[in-house]
């Protein structure tokens, strides 16, 4: 297991070829995935350990994907601290009891990850056992700053204004909110590695909303932590965002042997930038996988070519799948990242 | 008038104070514009001229803004070209009959402006004798992609799916989308430079949910011919974009005078990598006008700080002033501006 394509290259390794896995890589745009949601929630789905193994698997069934992302979701862990969390049908997440003032920061708890998301851990110990070391198996959480836009805006957001507001205006509530999220996140991702996962990815989706100095002096020492908290478990941690191309420096400063970034920024800028003592995870627009194979074809080498075949470029897309994805795409592309692995200065075959 | 700060600004000439205006200056977060806004709807206000001057004068009478913009929108030539547009009040836009195939785009037209929007016109010439030479006028419309989305979408989007689809599925009606929209776009932007405005805002501002690669393919060929129109004119142009920070140097090669750039880059890196051979207009976070003044100030500070007195920056926000604004933060940042400007190579008082 510790020879995985996957592993190697969180490493920075050299690889027989590129690995390759998909945000999202368990969801929608999967038939068999669509047929159990009418069955279930999400919610459901989640807490159900069978439930969230199944769907684990289904992508592996598939696609010959270098590694599984355990089926789980950012937010649960929000119920845990005392946030009343529905996921509407047609909306997305709602919180009820959004964090607005300094006295519903103090009111959230930090729980212990065994208590709140028991169900996650169990889905992670019955995923090992099933993979049996074919593939290694990710464990992810929400970074501090989008868990906090969820849990101060109430839900998705457009401007991130009330958690903003809430930095700027009540820089002591937003403190403690940030250091309990911090303590949260930490012990989940340490939960997660003890429940068998062999590697960590943290989810800074929304950072892209900041400005670089309001992400360095606001959100940048919680995520540091967090990150620095998840390395010490021994396994290779992931620090995705997206819309961070003007600030790739502080993400990199923040931590993560692997840096994660979506689709707006050439992958080799964005790596040179990262710095080549740091593994880079991407970039592909997902919106991609819509487009006819040619096109696809000719984005992905395009992806692998500007990797350059160094040792530690993970391909993957900017963010998840889309709904609306062909299955067939992504089955091609993962034969053609496979088959189009560059060595160090080659040029691309495809 | 050709002394002004604003216009001196643009082209790089030096100036005695760093000229300010806002994006969304006229706009929800004056009570005297919620208050007519009470009695019209944003169509009614945008093609009544009387209505349309008042809100354009409204920020005059209370800042001493650099700058006028006429007050419109981005979507009525959509509308001139057979485009359903409506604005639901809490949905925002909504096109009734999108383009989503090569027919749809055969039916459009390249409207005449005169006839399609010759209400801005009109609004146009009524306020430059208002304002009687005392700041420049700024006419805009949105760019060929965005406009597009909006086209494609229906409305507002947030995976840009559509659109894009038919970038990489229906090239050619894709391009013939865009040379239509491109046309529409180059004929307003010199009707308006007829009629009167002393300077144009090219608006892409959803360029950002693009890849670098998919920018430069299937959009900037596009919008560089509508700059090449616009420039034509003799006015300076600025080319606004959010969320490009990882494609500034694409955004410099399709044009204007002046870069437009969002809060999610430092403005140094921004300034120093579209080259100081254009001029810069930024960059405030819209969100940190919520914030109490000292944090308003050390910010404003910051962006002045880095751009380093040298002539050619255009003080503004990021994107537009958000509707829950305090009027007194942008009463107190006009006047912060203008009494911290600095020499090129001085440190910021602020």
């Amino acid at each position: 297991m510790s020879e995985s394509r996957f592993l190697r290259a969180c490493r920075r390794q050299p690889v027989d070829r590129t690995p390759v896995w998909f945000m999202r890589q368990a969801g929608r745009f999967l038939p068999e995935y669509r047929a159990l949601r009418e069955r279930y929630s999400i919610l459901e789905m989640i807490r159900t350990p069978e439930l969230a193994v199944e769907v684990t698997l289904q992508p592996l069934r598939r696609f010959q994907v270098d590694a599984a992302i355990i089926f789980a979701d950012i937010l649960p862990v929000l119920a845990g601290m005392g946030l009343e969390l529905e996921f509407v049908r047609g909306e997305g997440p709602v919180i009820h009891n959004p964090v607005r003032r300094e006295a519903d920061v103090e009111a959230l708890r930090v729980p212990d990850p065994r208590e709140s998301v028991p169900f996650t851990l169990e889905a992670i110990r019955l995923v090992r056992r099933e993979l049996d070391g074919r593939v290694p198996l990710i464990g992810f959480s929400g970074a501090p700053f989008t868990l906090a836009s969820y849990a101060v805006e109430g839900g998705a957001s457009r401007h991130y204004r009330l958690t903003k507001a809430m930095m700027y205006r009540a820089p002591r509530a937003w403190r403690a909110l940030m250091e309990k999220l911090s303590a949260t996140v930490a012990a989940y991702l340490q939960a997660q590695v003890e429940a068998g996962a062999q590697a960590l990815q943290l989810f800074d989706s929304w950072a892209g909303a900041l400005s670089p100095g309001d992400y360095a002096r606001y959100v940048l020492p919680y995520t540091r932590r967090v990150l620095a908290a998840a390395r010490a478990t021994g396994v290779p941690v992931i620090h995705f965002s997206t819309g961070t191309a003007g600030m790739l420096e502080h993400v990199r400063e923040a931590g993560g042997d692997v840096i994660g970034v979506d689709w707006r920024v050439h992958l080799d800028d964005a790596w040179r930038r990262v710095g080549y003592d740091r593994a880079i995870q991407g970039n592909l627009d997902p919106a991609v996988l819509l487009a006819p194979w040619p096109e696809v074809k000719r984005q992905a080498a395009d992806v692998l070519r500007r990797a350059g075949g160094r040792p530690g470029h993970i391909f993957n897309l900017g963010h998840g799948v889309l709904p609306q994805t062909p299955v067939e795409n992504v089955q091609r592309l993962v034969e053609f990242v496979h088959e189009n692995t560059l060595t160090e200065g080659q040029n691309p075959s495809g």
